[in-house]
């Protein structure tokens, strides 16, 4: 007799631009992956640009404290035209996508990359490449901390202050070691900028020593962020795991994604390893406003968040189906055939299904 | 009867790890280079790890005004190993590099990036790559504003300080406009993160659209930092000139080097446009103290910055020399024959004098 099949709750944020079109693919390939004993229950919630316009609504505490009940989230992608008259800049980056992960207590924001067979990298000769970005998710200079003072005024004084915890800097570090103390290599590189923001790279380097000692297995290694552009696009098989700080995360993960085919593909995971609060998933693309709407969007991105959602819900089988999909869909793309969205969502889709 | 040469006085900073050997080929090939009304007169001035772990001094304040008496100031390196514990993290760095750009007001922190025929970019295909990057040198994240709070307890707090004046942005910002308007293209990017530094995004951005308006031959457009990554990447052509913060700037201009054929290649400069303290030029490249003193560095970059600096003195046609002799020599190298750093100061000296 079939037992009641397990009920998840799924918060699902189309958000702005590309994201309700590659959104779309993500569920319907989410919808051919979950097993038979599973039973997601998505509700959308309309948050992002067109709400703000309408309403200057951006996340009101009710719909966060609703969102906060899910198992998991899914996003698409947040923020309108840089040039929106009548959007202040960052208002929807920070209070809807910022505020989340600080909300919900993402601390790790998890970014693999690889090159997969098929995909199409702009670098010349860029080797086997697999590797995953731990950047801080809940600290930094994605704070907020900092203000203006004479604004509009040959005198304004702007700041803005990155702000680290050894708190909030062990417990990332401590998770990139697991990480790394789990994967074949076992090696940990951290990203900072220790030689010109000597406050934060202090603790962050002590810390990064400190917990080094009690991963005797992992070998580690330190580079400047500037260095790290050069390695990424010269050598970047040497990485296994990255860990750094959230700014330079979120540049870093750009390049990484660009150098192993491309934004379309980079997914991400913004995770609460502590299961305090839903963990959210979503493509590192932004919103791409200049091309929405024409089903012109890569998916593979969102489509692959699913999976690492999958992952994190112990779905590890789903995951994999996902990911062996993305593979073979990527292995036998042809540069010269343009598929709409919908079309690369269903293809995976199918291959999932079969 | 001839004329006494004009005289011009030199101040020459080797600094640390591969810096003077690098630098020592840049005299190299000024010396051939010099037109014959004019002669520089060199002054070395031994700064750097070495001096700091023999005497604790790192930049002595009779020194600084020693320096500031010169014409302009050539530097190799500077940076002890990252973890060498008798040099705490930065000393250097912070005390000799940046205590100069910012005490000799180098405001504009020059970095063309450009394709020479014969240098190799790990991208599969490049295309035509001709930009400068103008990056602030002043401001931002590396004024050493911040502190930290129960330092080496589980409870630290660090902060770093990124400060923005309307005065600093728009000195820097208007002489980006400046060199745009000279360049054929005339097109003008504005890198940042505005969606999440609002308070010194929205100084950047204000001023940008301000100084624009006195500008009304040059194109403009605007990147967040992230999307620059991919940008640089996928297609690098499509920059002209890009002005930046002071990180962002040293961010983007390493990938830019590398991109464009490696670090080896990248000159800088730190220009005080208003003349009130001697400018500085340098290679972008750090000291790598890992291979110094091999003679393998490849001192291009330190031949280049001499070419930056004749041009700032107005011995426009001694630097174009110095260009046409770096082309030759690149059009011509062999990646499998090695040369020696002063083997290639060499070859490019012996075309300047040719
Ligand atoms: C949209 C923006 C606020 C965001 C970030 O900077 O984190 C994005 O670039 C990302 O990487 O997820
Ligand atoms: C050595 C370091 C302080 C310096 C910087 O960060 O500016 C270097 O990376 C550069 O780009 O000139």
């Amino acid at each position: 007799m079939p037992t009641e099949p397990q009920s998840l709750k799924l918060a699902v944020i189309p958000g702005d631009g590309i994201g309700p079109e590659v959104t779309a693919e993500g569920l319907k390939v989410l919808e051919q992956a979950t097993p038979a004993d599973v039973k997601f229950e998505p509700t959308r919630y309309d948050l992002g640009a067109e709400r703000y316009l309408a309403t200057g609504e951006v996340l009101p505490d009710s719909v966060l404290e609703e969102i906060r009940q899910h198992d998991a989230i899914l996003l698409g992608a947040v923020g309108g035209k840089p040039n929106d008259p009548n959007l202040p800049p960052g208002i929807l980056e920070r209070g809807l996508l910022l505020r989340l992960r600080f909300e919900l207590d993402h601390y790790v924001n998890l970014r693999p990359s690889r090159i997969f067979p098929g995909s199409i990298s702009p670098l010349a000769d860029p080797g086997e490449v697999d590797f995953v970005v731990v950047r801080e998710g809940t600290e930094g200079p994605y704070t907020g901390n900092g203000g203006a003072l004479r604004v509009g005024t040959p005198h304004e004084v702007a700041t803005e202050v990155s702000v680290n915890t050894a708190f909030g800097v062990e417990r990332v570090v401590r998770d990139a070691f697991a990480r790394a103390q789990k994967r074949p290599r076992k090696k940990l590189t951290l990203v900072h900028k220790t030689n010109v923001l000597v406050h934060a790279g202090s603790v962050w380097w002590r810390i990064f020593e400190e917990v080094a000692r009690e991963f005797p297995e992992v070998t580690t290694d330190y580079m400047h962020v500037d260095a790290t552009m050069i390695h990424l696009t010269t050598n970047p098989s040497r990485f296994d795991v990255i860990v750094t700080d959230n700014l330079f995360g979120d540049i870093v993960t750009d390049l990484a994604a660009a150098v192993t085919g491309g934004i379309g593909l980079a997914a991400s995971g913004n995770v609460n390893p502590d299961r305090t609060a839903p963990s959210m998933f979503e493509p590192v693309h932004g919103s791409a406003p200049d091309i929405a709407g024409q089903q012109v969007a890569d998916p593979t991105a969102a489509i692959l968040s699913v999976a690492l959602m999958l992952d994190h819900l112990g779905l590890d089988d789903a995951a994999r189906r996902i990911e062996d999909a993305v593979v073979a869909d990527l292995a036998e793309r042809d540069p010269a055939t343009k598929r709409s969205t919908a079309e690369v969502g269903d293809a995976i889709a199918a291959r999932v299904a079969g």
